[in-house]
C-alpha cells in the first residue's frame, strides 16, 4: 500500500496539469500504460512535471550512452538503494529494450561483486592510491 | 589511514600465497602497478585469493556485456554504496577502457536521476504494477 | 510477516514490564492504538522500555524544533534508510500533526533533490571547501 | 581529491554556458562564493544547468516549508546517505539561515533516533498496521 | 514477486549444472529444503555455482568464528542493507544454530545502537583519533 | 574536519554535565583516553548523556553475547553504513578485546559475502519462503 493516493485515469482527466504530463508520457512511450510511479506523483503536479521532464532528458533523449546501458545502470543503483519497485520497473524496461538473459546475469554478477568489494574496501578503510589522482 | 596493514612489495615477496596472487594480477593486467585494495587484502591470503579469482571471472573474462559497461555499473553501485576508494579506482578503470567525458556525464546523470526517483518511490511506497510481473 | 512474534493485547497483560510500557504509550498518546513496532519489541522488554523512553524524550518532550518538523526529518531519514514501515508510521504521524499536502510535496521534493545531489557529490568525490570549516 | 576537475574562476569565464550558471548562482545567493560542488559539475554543463535550475526551484523558491526546515531535511538525508561534503555544505547553509545550537541538537537526536528505530523495524520485519492505510 | 523465474524441482532436474549445485546444497545441509534464493539464482548457472561455492567456504567450512557468530554478523549486515529476505533466512538459520531469545535481543540492541551512533558520527563528521591508527 | 566543535579537556572541565559523563567514561573504561565521538557530542550535553548511558547498557553491561561478539556486530553494521570513524573505533575496540587476525578475516569474509548476497537477493526480488515464517 502507498502513503499517497494512486490516481486512476478518471482522476487524471480532472486535473489539466496532470493530464498534460500523462498525455506526454503516453505519446513519448507510444503506449497507453502509465505505471504507478506517475500515478503516485500526480498528487504533487509540480513534482510530477519536473520529474518527468528530467527523466525524459536523461533516459529518453539521445546521448553518449545507449538506452539499454542506461537502464542497466538504473537497475544497479536501484538495487544498491533497495528500491524494489524501481528494480521491477527498470528490469522490465531493460528487457523491453533488448536485455538478454546473459546480460542480466552479467548485471547481477557485477552488482554482487561491487557490493562485496565495496564492503571489503570500507571495512579496511583502504587509502586512495596516488595513481588514481586525475 | 587503513584499519589493516598495507603490504609493500617487500612484504609480498615474503609470502608465497600472496606473491602468487600479485604475480597473477600483474600478468592479467599487463602492468606492474598493484593498487592498495590488494595490498590491504594481503593480510588475509584466503580472502585475497578468493576475491581476485572471482573479480577476474566477473570483470576480465569475456561475457555478455563489454568491459566498459561493466565498469560503468561498478561506478554506479560504488556511488550508491558511498565507497570513495571504489569510485576512484573504477572511474580510473573506466577511463583506461575508453570512457569519454560525455559518457561520464551520462553515468552521473543516470546515477543522480535514479537516486532521486528511488527516494521518491520509497517515500510514497508505490505498489508494484501487475504489468511488471514476469 | 515478521521475524519475531507480534504481541496481542492478551499477551501484553501477562507481562508486567511490557504492560507498563504499553500503558505509558497509551497515556502519552491519549489513544488506545499501539502500533506493531511496539508489539514486535515486546519480545525484548529491556529494549522495548529503553526505546520508548528515548523516543518520548526525543519526539514528545518539548524542544527546540516543533513536533511536526521532527516528524518530517523522521520521514526523510526513514526514506533514505528504505524502511517502509517507518515511512508509513511517520507519514501518518506527520499528517496527524497537521502536515498539509503542500508540505508533503516539499518533503518529497527536498528528499529527492538531496538524494540526487548526494549521489552526484559522491560520484565526483567533491573536496570540502575550506569555507565550510567551523 | 575529486574524480573530476574542479573548475577555477579562470576556467569558468572561458565557457559561456558554465559562466551563465555561475553568474546566476552568485546573483541568487548574493555572494561571490561558489562552492566546489558547482565547480565539479562544471565539467558537464548540461547536468550543471539542470541541477542548479532544479535546486533553485526546490530550495530557494518560496514554498510550503520555510528555507531552514528544508535545510534540516537536507542534512538528515545527507547523513543517512553518508555524504560528508553534503553534510558540511548544508550544515553551513542551515547555520546561515539561523539554525541554533539547540535546533542542531534536535536534528542530531531525531536523525540518531530514526536510524535506530529504522534498524530495529527492519531487523524485526514489522508488518504495516492497517491503521496506517490512507 | 520476483524479477526472475523461481525454479521448481522439475525445472532443476532438467539442467545438469543446476542439479549438481542443488544436490550439493541438499547434501551439505542434510536437508531436502532448498530456499528461493537458490531457485532464483538457477536462471544463471555460473553465478549460482560461484555463489554457492563461496558461501560454503565462508559460512560452512570451519574457521576462526563459530557458525552462530557468523550468522549474527550476517543478520546485522542484511539489516543495514534493508534486505528483508536475507534477514528472514539468516534469522531462521541463526535460530537453527541455537540463537536464544536473549541473544536475539542483544543482536537487535547492538544493531540499533550502531545505527544510531553511525548516524551521529556521520552527521558531526567526527575526525578519526590518531590513537586508532594501527 | 568536523561540523561541530571537538571539545578539549579544558572545555570539558568548564561544563559540569559534560564533565560528569567524561568522568564516567574514564572510570568505566579504566583509561584516560576519551575519543573524539564524545568530544563532538559534548556540544549537546543531553544527547551526550543519553548516548553514553545507552551505550554502556548495550555494550558494557553483561548480557547474552560476549563483548567481543558485540564489537564484531558493531564493525559489520558500521561497514554497511559506511561510517569510517565507527569502523576505526570498533576495529580498535575489537582488537583490544582479543580479536585475532583470523577472526578479523572471518568478519571481512562474512561482511563481504552478506553484502554480495544482499545485492543479489534484492536485484532478483526473491520472495520469502513460507518455511521462514515463525
Amino acid at each position: 500500500m502507498a502513503t499517497v493516493k494512486i490516481w486512476t485515469d478518471e482522476d487524471v482527466v480532472r486535473d489539466p496539469r496532470v493530464k498534460a504530463v500523462f498525455d506526454d508520457i503516453r505519446a513519448t512511450r507510444n503506449s497507453d500504460f502509465v505505471n504507478n510511479f506517475w500515478r503516485a506523483l500526480a498528487n504533487q503536479p509540480d513534482l510530477l512535471a519536473a520529474t518527468w521532464t528530467r527523466l525524459k532528458e536523461v533516459m529518453v533523449a539521445p546521448s553518449a550512452l545507449d538506452p539499454l546501458t542506461k537502464e542497466l545502470i538504473y537497475i544497479a543503483v536501484s538495487t544498491a538503494n533497495s528500491c524494489g519497485y524501481c528494480i521491477h520497473s527498470h528490469t522490465a524496461a531493460a528487457r523491453a529494450k533488448g536485455m538478454t538473459e546473459a546480460q542480466h546475469q552479467d548485471v547481477l554478477a557485477v552488482v554482487g561483486m561491487a557490493a562485496q568489494t565495496n564492503a571489503l574496501v570500507t571495512a579496511m578503510q583502504v587509502p586512495i592510491d596516488p595513481e588514481f589522482q586525475i
